[in-house]
């Protein structure tokens, strides 16, 4: 079902993802300026977003180039004008002709690796090829995922494997994925330090060999949010904070009404005995991510706002179908007064656990403008 | 990365949602077979699927008829010339200008409640346009989700408003979702039969009191491969059983060789302390599905198989970033042989937990045929 110009939060079709441009603006803006008061680059993530609209709007509050999780990604970006783009996931040997395609259309894509034998296969491609790419190193600086340890022999052992085979080492990045699981602001500042002076101690190690390693690259929203100072890094990767959600919520970087995305759904029936509510949103639309499920509040697959994006106190979508979201008391008590407050029709917005996750169920935003106007911004999904 | 005519499975770009022809076959004679042994039509349910040549296949099979979960359902597959059409979703009356809109377009679309209220919102928009729809009550037989209870006032409520209202009764109808618990063939028959009779039941009681009642329609594909009989039903509605998945494997209802869908992906890297191996496919291409969380096996988001579909024994996703998964042995036991045995570049099948949540990632399936070609095939996404 398409929306028409005349749509209205009451009669948009449900579910949609609708975006609230004066919270992405707040939240675009609030980034930048951090990263500029720390002196550092921000190079955002687009993978929560995957749309050509939010991507000028941080460009235009102070951002340069882009971070990409798929070749979608840098394609689609690419073709919208961007040229310098970081893919940072480890390249797939399957996936570096791909890459040398868009290089050869003037993108200057930058590949990620940590290993020796990936930077072989690179090494075969280019004397296959004549190609030769831009490459970092991935550090791991919080044992989350991939990466080389900044101290130990697979650091050097991979830099000069790339350098022998014709690369050019752009410098190394790092991702604290880690910071996701804390909850302070201590430990968020901890994490923060930890990232940063791992991954410069990693380009000291490169550059007292003798390799070139120009960029320092780290983040998460988590982590920029909180950092300190950033002394030896070029630049910040960050990409939930344009539309936060429950998860940086409860992580203690944003305020629940700093939640710019929410998932639009209408009331189709209820459960009265058991205090539940059902509502045409379930776990397609708001994906299956728990990523509140350890947190001091469970929000089970959302939290429920009021059309106009009032929170409701104590109501959270407890469980889900798959077009089914049943939304219940968080405290497990029947509130009887739930059906005639909400009757058959109401409109709702769901906050969610995690935006890069429930934003991908969608091909498009519905976008309310800050003059109280709708209008449509599209986004991709899919490699 | 688009795929070509030229492509095997070892250059096919990945992550991809690759579908073996001939396992999909297999799954749908034995539901065919199955059903027409107990006499009862099957109208597949196409949320899993949502791709044309699947449903056709069905077809050919036998079965009549689809159900579907989104009225983008229903648009797409009418578009493809299937008439009967039932939506198994309770209404949301802001829906019906849509329904009616299909209705008028020739396609024969059925829609669910459960209460007087939604009856009401149907016949005042009866009373606008002179439109009147095709209702079946939805019942609730297992706790699960939405429904009237097969005993007690609201079923004949419903009944009473909609017959008053001037919709066609067409029936009852219910899904025991609560079958996904179940783990003995004991409690799954005892479970089918139970949704067969508290189903009857509500049909029994709308005849007794002189209303319509045709259609009695159940199911769930552990139910519809679970009951001993069906008497008094017209029809089963079933989906995941297309493809099955590693929950309906740890239900009992198959086996890992019946899993017709995988993720094709790529090794990229390991951490060979921790015994991870890192592949291009992560919760983005799994899903966040965690649907054997509770299981005898925990498969984390997903069992591993190689390039030619057999199961490497041991072998989980046991965790996934958003494009990065860690594939670990399940016993947690590090396997120093991992990176010489699924080197950078490897590829790799993983069978997901849920289907209709990991094929729902995709816009499309890489097929392979049963003489070892690839083709493919389109399914769509959205509302």
């Amino acid at each position: 079902m398409d929306a028409t110009p005349r749509d209205t939060l009451h009669t948009l079709p449900t579910p949609c993802a609708l975006l609230d441009e004066a919270r992405l603006q707040r939240n675009i803006g609030a980034m930048q300026r951090r990263l500029d008061a720390l002196g550092v680059r921000l190079r955002p993530h687009v993978k929560t977003t995957k749309c050509v609209p939010v991507a000028q709007a941080q460009q235009r509050a102070g951002s340069r180039g882009i971070t990409v999780s798929t070749l979608k990604e840098a394609e689609q970006f690419f073709a919208a004008g961007e040229r310098d783009i970081l893919y940072a996931v480890g390249i797939a040997p399957g996936k570096l002709a791909a890459v040398q395609a868009l290089r050869e259309q003037g993108c200057m894509l930058t590949v990620v690796l940590d290993s020796p034998a990936a930077a072989e296969a690179l090494a075969a491609h280019t004397r296959a090829t004549g190609h030769a790419f831009d490459v970092m190193i991935e550090v791991d600086t919080d044992g989350h995922r991939a990466g080389v340890a900044p101290e130990g022999e697979l650091l050097l052992a991979t830099a000069h494997a790339l350098h022998a085979g014709g690369q050019r080492l752009r410098g190394v990045m790092t991702h604290a994925g880690a910071s996701y699981g804390c909850h302070t602001p201590e430990a968020l500042q901890a994490m923060a330090e930890q990232e940063r002076s791992r991954c410069v101690r990693a380009a000291e190690r490169l550059r007292a060999a003798g390799l070139p390693c120009p960029e320092v690259s780290v983040g998460s929203t988590p982590t920029a949010l909180s950092a300190r100072h950033l002394e030896g890094v070029t630049e910040v990767r960050a990409g939930v904070y344009a539309f936060h959600d429950l998860v940086m919520h409860g992580v203690g970087v944003c305020a629940l009404d700093d939640i710019a995305m929410s998932v639009l759904c209408e009331v189709i029936g209820h459960q009265r005995d058991k205090g539940w509510v059902l509502v045409d949103a379930g776990w397609m639309a708001m994906s299956r991510d728990r990523g509140t499920q350890g947190h001091a509040i469970d929000w089970g697959y959302g939290a429920v706002c009021d059309a106009a994006g009032r929170v409701i106190d104590g109501l959270a979508m407890a469980q889900a179908n798959q077009e089914h979201g049943i939304l219940e008391r968080r405290d497990g008590t029947v509130d009887p007064t739930l059906p005639e407050r909400l009757p058959v029709g109401t409109r709702l917005r769901i906050l969610p656990n995690h935006a890069c996750a429930t934003a991908a169920q969608f091909g498009h935003y519905e976008v309310l403008r800050e003059d109280g106007s709708l209008t449509r911004w599209a986004r991709f999904n899919g490699w």
